[in-house]
């Protein structure tokens, strides 16, 4: 199946995915807003900084409604290119593929349900004191992927939140993973020296050596970390420990396996990363030296191309703008996979293409 | 299978347990609190008025986690008699099947995970005005039931939502269903004449004659309901387009019935009622006369009997205490049927009585 690459470890990426094929996951989104998010040059999940508050909850919206209610139109970064999200949309519907969004912690709610763990948004990460509770919503979302685990063969965990790879450098830094440079972004032009300065400020705020943390995940997050995390990896320890599960993003995955390792490494053997190509092969990251590091779970990237799109929107992908987010890649492979390989990146794209084309014609309505 | 009783429609009652023998169910809890519950006398779903407001997050706590949080013991009556939950939790557990929690609208929110509608508490239906935004919860529930339907076989719905039958009176005398003196309680003694004067003074200060909104639940539940009913009839007919639903509860259900039956009565023939034999044996409440007027759909309940117990909390069930709640009776139909009878009702009551007695002595230490 050349319609997924295997970046890292080959024979384990098959042998995962050949325990989903034709198998029923569940997706599931966490979603959470940060005041890290609001640095100016930190992130591009947004027109400007003050409105990522609203990205997340406007990709979960676009998720289950095929439109966004809490903002006016879809989510779009700086240069107006469009959310991620909108290839998840368009993956799970193609695949009837059940959705359902799960809370971190938000400053702005998405008019469609969602489970609630009692999270707080998160705060900026250079007072050192980013992430409140992170304990009871980790406890709260074991009990979630637990049950969820029941419904179905595998889960799909995807995220959305703005400033969430340098949160992702701040946890992996402070639980000793060299992460420095290795991040990615939704911005072409990777704001590395931004983020590490973002980071430090942290970590000096609450005397956080490298790798002083390596066992100690739940502070790593309250301090650097982001209320998306104790989620995040709650679900995944709560559901692999029954089930596999596909962890749906990009480098901030490693943030995440980072976390699992250190609190549940039995499930290790359960995960995958699933991701796009345009991560893999982002040269101002690099996702597979930060998985290498910390356990050898296997990274999977959907083979989506944009570069003959009819639209700037999309084509911008191509060029490293956006790359992934409300676990794109991941919904591509589910889809395929589910669909045993009758649903194609080729026809992705296409739907893909009339969707945007719609989003386009309705806003200008 | 004389573990389940055909309280109506044996024929179709047995064909609708033959399409769930055997299959994969998921149980769903919905939850909200109100103003109606506490008017002295209507509710037994706590020690006292005052603290019904804990009863269904206490509930849902017992579910997941098999203790409360939010009170420091489990809900009892003011006799003393424990929660239906502990009979939801035994079954759910036996038969390894899982659970969600859905809130309606609360105005305190249980320690573990739910998905939040954005439903508000309700209100004392004396005033005409109990539920708000009754047709956005109902949308989104809708949503839930959608993709809740994609990943198991069926589901099985219940609630908590003390003043319930109160509640139910004033939705179903609204909507044209002769049903003075037929709702249940869960209280030995059915207080009718409170709740009748309580829904004639919620159907007054409306202005509401008998029978006005046979067309028009949602102003019917706004008016003199309760907000779990929009988040409950939602998620039944968000489900029921795709999958089976076990509507778990009481005479409450034949108020969720006629919701249905007037916005989306394509979906009844994939319904049954699933309650208790204290239900349908209550000379005190008459769940078929008033399922039967509504629509053709089966009534099962399980035949738990508690009159062997150790405990007299337990015992006083068979004298018609509590009777039902938190899909007690649907979730023991549901452990039956999943288990192909392998878990019989004698081993749930085994089970249920090593349960509270472990509660009875936690709650001494």
């Amino acid at each position: 199946m050349d319609e997924i690459v295997f970046a890292y470890d080959k024979e384990k990426g098959e042998a995962f995915l050949k325990r989903l094929l034709g198998r029923k996951p569940l997706f599931t989104c966490v979603i959470g807003t940060t005041e890290t998010a609001k640095i100016p040059g930190i992130s591009a999940a947004g027109k400007n900084p003050e409105i990522t508050h609203y990205t997340p909850p406007a990709d979960v919206e676009l998720l289950l409604l095929g439109r966004c209610e809490c903002i006016p139109s879809v989510p779009v970064t700086p240069e107006g290119i469009p959310t991620p999200a909108l290839i998840t949309r368009v993956a799970l519907k193609l695949a009837e593929i059940p959705a359902i969004v799960v809370s971190g912690g938000l400053k702005v709610r998405p008019q469609v349900p969602f489970i609630e763990l009692g999270g707080s948004p998160g705060k900026d990460i250079r007072t050192g004191n980013a992430v409140d509770n992170a304990g009871k919503v980790m406890e709260k979302a074991i009990i979630v992927g637990e049950n969820l685990a029941k419904t179905v063969d595998y889960l799909v965990v995807g995220e959305s939140v703005p400033g969430g790879t340098t949160t992702a450098l701040g946890v992996l830094l402070a639980m000793g993973v060299a992460a420095e440079g290795k991040v990615s972004s939704s911005m072409p032009s990777n704001p590395h020296k931004l983020k590490i300065e973002t980071v430090k400020a942290g970590l000096e705020a609450s005397n956080i050596k490298f790798g002083a943390l390596a066992n100690n995940p739940l502070k790593a997050i309250s301090c650097v970390g982001d209320p998306v995390m104790p989620a995040f990896a709650g679900l995944v320890m709560g559901a692999a420990g029954e089930v596999p599960v596909l962890m749906a993003g990009g480098t901030q995955m490693s943030a995440i396996l980072a976390i699992i390792k250190a609190l549940k490494p039995e499930v290790l053997d359960n995960l995958a990363i699933g991701t796009t190509r345009w991560i893999i092969s982002d040269k101002k990251a690099d996702i597979v030296s930060l998985v290498k590091q910390i356990a050898p779970v296997p990274v999977l990237a959907v083979n989506l191309d944009f570069s003959s799109s009819k639209f700037e929107g999309l084509k911008a992908y191509e060029a490293g703008a956006v790359k992934e987010g409300v676990g794109a890649g991941g919904a591509c492979i589910a889809a395929i996979l589910k669909s045993m390989g009758a649903i194609s990146t080729g026809e992705i794209f296409v739907e893909i293409e009339k969707a945007y084309s719609q989003l386009i014609h309705s806003d200008l309505r």
